[in-house]
């Protein structure tokens, strides 16, 4: 048989499966598994007849260019369409700086790409988001975590990291955040914090790569539209790439997102993406744009506001009818998932095997940690059970918790 | 202003656009432009009806996962599918070894990023297909070419390349074919040259990377299905990977495509891809399927047949009539593309200027030699104008020889 190692490449070898695709594959081979593992939005809230009906229009066949290929950076409408969605964030940005992603993940790989040698240095929250740490880890970077608040990143812990990386003689490229109800802790940064990360990156000259795809799902009750201004409606210079995506507000079936650079950057990311996939779906763009035009996502983003409220409410409830003294935990303020720290020294990864016999899942922390810690933390994702399971889920957490209690012995509290 | 030289990567500050993909641009700015230029199927020829009919189900809302994230490796019917499609080919795969990808660029992207470390040779066809070119050259490889004759590559100088090659102290991952209608320059490798390819990797230890797209697209009065075997059919100890596509057959607009590859390299590329987008869009992957399922595509092959042979002879006739004392060219016996070499030692770069002042693109040969050769040829795409339009555009460009033969000072004839 043929030996394939010797044709793998280096960047190949070092690949991994995600965590959270891992356990989407639990949840595929158990039907009855309550998951709060992968942050799926709610398929009975897509707006079906309504994308019929935009469907059935772009196939009438007047428009023959709905299914032919397309140009590299995007449907231009659609490209437009991105400009006016960021100008009502407070964004100003250009023609000449949009490229239209396949899902905000190809924009992470295309920042990857684009940014990052082999050895070149990206920092990340601790904890931080799973995709972005899988995209810039497969083109060779080195990432290294900064400490995170309930506010947000610790500036004190940024600098002197910044400063320590740089003494050791290597490329710090850029900081990767998500402001806005983060992927995993939920967490948003205070406005304050945002201005300061953006002065600190001009003064010491890094890039800050604003991932922003959870925005428009803030919710009423504890947060409003303006605690979510993007670092980007503050950038003067350039400094900031931004994304965003319609895949949490539509659906991630349109694979569709989009990224804004500065314009020589863009221009860098538009040739990776050609070789990448050439273009983003014709079909797909023109759902989206079509969905935008007639005014639909606009009215359909409050329903959503609503429904993920009401089930972030069904976890908080169960959580602390079931498990309040099993966990602590960050009340989310929007987005699709709640941030949990088991008590009493048990990692996540512990429960895990008890809470799958018990028939429910969940993401383990560790997956979200660039410097190998977190072990006592869980993702919870509460956007796609309906809210009897989120109730039928903790309560078997819970259980699951009690179960690994008794048999794990004892972990030292420090670690 | 922030300075951008010193955050891109080495890898990105290499990249250049496609020249197909700057033709492309050209053509969207001129409207009455014939263009020869894309290898864009034909627009009406899309089964719209029933394309439109299969939506309307699939939007109907009773599966939401239509429209919900998927497994990276794809939508399982499908990957089932695909491996139903390549028996009929000939091709025995097994569903761990399929991939689908967003449209076949991504299936060269995987390739690329699985195998190849900067440095690597990759073996190519001179010319060869520019979207694999921009792919392996993304990923810092080095492209060598290899001579190729009326039925396919030249044995001998693909084995003195290799030995000179290796003996450089490089390291060749693979050799990059496309035996079925070749983008470029339509050609069918000779299906005793397929054998001797395959023979000539085991035996050299060299993984082939059979690219397929246009294999279902044979002109019946110059050829047929037995023509097409792919070398993949003939492969019993993995060492091809095997790439094909619906974009030519139903739509590129659906960016559905697939891989098969030898397992431990199938996985390797569902990690790249994880990274890369999670998935291939949900709703073009069920949309591929029900076309599939239903008989529709099978049905719809032969009408697309009958449809591009029909522009072949529009095209060919055109040539005959208006310049065929201009140039040689090789009769198409599949796929989108006649290939043509302009005489007297004029060079298609020189010419372009003319045919764009007189209406018609095409795309420059060297874009497709690795080697920097080539400039006397052109690509001519006859897939997606009109009949009536082919003709038209050969006239224009048979005029725009005669411009550029009076105006262009006569090049020397050895080059």
């Amino acid at each position: 048989m043929t030996n394939y190692d010797q044709f793998v490449s280096r960047a190949a070898s070092q690949m991994r499966e995600s965590a959270i695709r891992q356990t989407g594959t639990v949840l595929a081979q158990a039907r009855d598994m309550v998951s709060f593992a992968p942050g799926y939005p709610a398929e009975d809230q897509f707006p079906w007849p309504e994308l019929a009906e935009i469907s059935k229009a772009l196939l009438s066949g007047s428009d023959g260019s709905v299914l032919q290929y397309g140009p590299t950076r995007g449907f231009r409408p659609l490209r437009e369409a991105t400009i006016e969605l960021m100008r009502a964030r407070g964004i100003e940005s250009q023609l000449e700086q949009v490229v239209i992603s396949t899902g905000s993940q190809q924009g992470l790989d295309l920042v990857a790409r684009v940014l990052l040698d082999p050895g070149d240095v990206a920092l990340m929250e601790l904890p931080s988001y799973t995709g972005a740490i899988s995209a810039f880890r497969n083109v060779g970077a080195t990432l290294v975590g900064v400490r995170q608040h309930d506010d947000g990143i610790d500036l004190a812990d940024l600098d002197e990291t910044l400063t320590r990386v740089r003494g050791e003689g290597r490329h710090v490229k850029m900081l990767y955040v998500v402001p806005n109800f983060q992927n995993p802790t939920g967490l948003l940064v205070a406005l304050e914090k945002r201005t300061q990360l953006l002065e600190w990156a001009e003064r010491r000259d890094v890039l800050i790569v604003e991932d922003d795809p959870y925005r428009d799902l803030y919710f009423p009750d504890v947060s409003t539209e303006a605690d979510t201004r993007p670092i980007a409606a503050d950038d003067r210079h350039g400094r900031v790439i931004y994304l965003s995506s319609f895949s949490k507000t539509l659906a991630p079936g349109f694979r569709v997102a989009w990224v804004s650079a500065p314009p020589a950057l863009a221009t860098r990311m538009e040739f990776a993406k050609q070789a990448e996939d050439l273009c983003t779906g014709g079909f797909d763009q023109r759902v989206v744009y079509e969905a935008y035009r007639s005014g639909l996502l606009a009215r359909h983003i409050p329903v959503l506001r609503a429904h993920y409220q009401c089930k972030r409410d069904a976890m908080t409830r169960a959580i602390e009818r079931h498990m309040a003294s099993r966990v602590s935990w960050i009340p989310p303020r929007g987005g699709f998932f709640l941030w949990a720290a088991l008590r009493g020294g048990l990692h996540s990864r512990e429960l895990m095997p008890f809470a799958q016999a018990r028939g429910v899942i969940f993401v383990e922390g560790s997956a979200f940690f660039v410097d190998g810690t977190g072990a006592e933390f869980m993702r919870l994702s509460f956007s796609a059970p309906s809210e009897a399971r989120i109730e039928e889920g903790v309560m078997r957490l819970a259980a699951a918790i009690t179960d690994a209690v008794e048999r794990v012995p004892a972990a030292p509290q420090a670690q």
